[in-house]
């Protein structure tokens, strides 16, 4: 073997995720193991589906951890929503639509795309033309697309539409929830999935899922199994209720990181959270605008405030800028993905990182790489126009 | 919300795992989290992969590790061989085969089950018998049977007759990989799954999977997509070669945790290490025996060092005895599963917990227990009995 690979270097996480885990979270995940059998592990999976249902503003039974990333929760829902031969509206904007629509076909979807560019979001005029076009089982939109720095409005009135025409609405909040506002019961959305490592500041590796009464129906509804063992909530739900069937064997000490992380948003607030973010996010569009750059998400009530997406101006390589951030200052940013390749950069201000110091240090280091490349950048106006959103 | 839930116990785990972490684990896991698209990240998944491969005395390319638990990574296993139509042997003797059927059907397997009472194993005659009837893609068997405390012996002539017949051997080696000898290439096995929360005495949450050159074709050659998006072995092995390919975020602290595992597994030397798990098993079983009480598999060749089952003397609750161990000592122990439940304990000494101060604590409780409850066990006999094979 070569060498043993060194300690992992300390990171300022403004990409797209994970971000900064908060010390202590770091602390709580390493706490004893325990048996996924013990009774005092039951108590505090019974604590995290509390804070879960608080997160996602849900009364909703159906509402669990998965052992899985993100992308695992997304399967879940998928697997278990849709039959084969179900017909399937995915709202694709970007990477995370895209792969739904992969992963839904696999599942025997009869899949449609609405398909918009990258960075833009759709009406409920638009989603209820699809459906008028055909029925289906299950409309599906990111409300937070990491890809282009989108975000979904209107989430109500496209629920609202879905039901209309018999349809459920999924919806993807992976980098959404606790960052940006999110009403589960309220809008009436029937099946989310979102992951530890965003805006709960959790490490990747754990996921969460909740399904309305209407999504729990269709899933007892099933003529067939859910191909997919691993994913079938039809056995991991007993996992969770006074069933305490054993399915798989409990993520012991992700399970203390995420219920720590969610502690964490209940001390806070969740609407101080999301107002955090909120303040946060207006500083880095204000600072990126004034330096002179482009957000390449046009329209402001679109934007998603965790994560925002920066054209890169004409002539600078962005991947090179991404390195001398990260050589030079540990500092982390996105790349852009899929269409957006080498056109974007993609800052995260999520969870612990969500805050001021972190603005500054995005458009001040930003700032300087670029004037080192030759760009016509205003680094002073760019750290000013900030500095009053921060005020 | 009710209170939060109390801070988790520190218990002695001796069930089916997870297992006690070793202290340096829990620090490893709590390192900062980075980027998993870090060079820093590639860089602690290419040590990963050389341990991985050292563990399963393995060349093969294709070995790298899962963010899914043990069952997780038996879905993996079995969903990238297996295509609809396809023909499975399963040797069926305990609950983790029961469970490779179900999720094997459910990816379109023809599956033959070739059962044994739980607590057998299989001779090569038998799976060949089941070969020459019919032949079959992939025949399966569980290597460390965790329910029943079996280890199928003779894999190496099990894998000749699997591949003169043109099959694939899958096994399972969750509960045995570092705690009983397990040679990949050697005896030919093509596909291999195990988890963290055993022997390796990591965290539970993260899986590990190796497929021989002959399994790679296999996979190469499918007509299909893997219907599992998350399990596509096609997608996630690019995430651990040279393509540094995104299919899902990699679980940054587990891979740290896990990591470290391995790096103890190295440094103690895995025939060290599996000696250590003999010796034990060794200790426990001669003072269960010299007790007065029985092991359930009564064949010592097929004896799982890692996980044995004491049959429950008559008149006792099986139950009751755990109860009491747990609330009295902070000791776990496994309940039997399916047909054996009630019927056995299952102690388990893995990975940190292989030693003989556990085999000392689990033969003095379980005596003390079993003598209030009225059965009738020599304890003193016992303990002389373990001690004598731990000198």
């Amino acid at each position: 073997m070569s060498e043993f690979a060194p300690p992992p270097p300390t990171r300022i996480l403004m990409g797209p995720g994970p971000t900064n885990v908060a010390p202590r979270v770091l602390r709580a995940m390493s706490a004893p193991t325990i048996g996924h059998r013990d009774p005092a592990y039951f108590q505090a999976c019974d604590e995290l589906v509390e804070h879960l249902r608080a997160l996602f503003r849900t009364k909703n039974e159906l509402t669990l951890a998965l052992p899985a990333t993100g992308m695992g929760s997304m399967e879940c829902c998928v697997a278990n929503l849709i039959e084969p031969g179900d017909g399937m509206i995915i709202g694709n904007n970007g990477v995370f639509s895209t792969r739904m629509a992969d992963l839904a076909e696999r599942y025997g979807a009869k899949v449609r795309l609405l398909k918009k560019p990258w960075g833009e979001v759709f009406s409920p005029a638009e989603i209820e033309g699809a459906l008028k076009e055909a029925p289906a089982k299950v409309v599906a939109v990111v409300h937070g697309e990491t890809s282009t720095g989108a975000m979904q409005p209107q989430m109500k009135q496209i629920a609202d539409i879905a039901h209309k025409h018999g349809a459920l609405l999924l919806a993807d909040t992976v980098s959404s929830i606790a960052g940006a506002p999110f009403e589960m019961d309220a809008w009436g959305v029937d099946a989310v999935y979102t992951g530890g490592q965003k805006c709960l500041a959790a490490p990747p590796g754990i996921g969460c899922i909740s399904f309305s009464p209407r999504a729990d129906e269709a899933l007892k509804n099933r003529k067939s199994k859910v191909t997919s063992w691993y994913f079938d909530l039809t056995m991991i739900r007993n996992c969770w209720n006074k069933n305490r069937f054993y399915h798989h064997t409990g993520p012991v000490n992700m399970t203390w990181a995420l219920l720590e992380g969610l502690r964490m948003v209940r001390e806070e607030g969740l609407d101080a959270r999301i107002a955090r973010h909120g303040k946060a996010a207006a500083a880095l569009y204000a600072g990126v605008e004034a330096m002179g750059l482009a957000l390449h998400v046009k329209d402001p009530a679109t934007r998603l405030p965790t994560l925002t997406t920066v054209c890169v101006p004409e002539g600078i390589d962005e991947a090179k800028v991404r390195g001398m951030l990260l050589e030079r200052h540990d500092l982390e940013f996105g790349a852009g993905m899929g269409e957006l390749q080498g056109k974007v950069w993609r800052i995260g201000l999520m969870g612990e990182n969500a805050r001021s110091n972190n603005v500054y240090l995005a458009l001040s280091t930003l700032g300087a790489a670029l004037k080192e490349l030759g760009a016509k950048v205003n680094i002073g106006a760019g750290i000013e126009a900030a500095a009053a959103k921060l005020k």
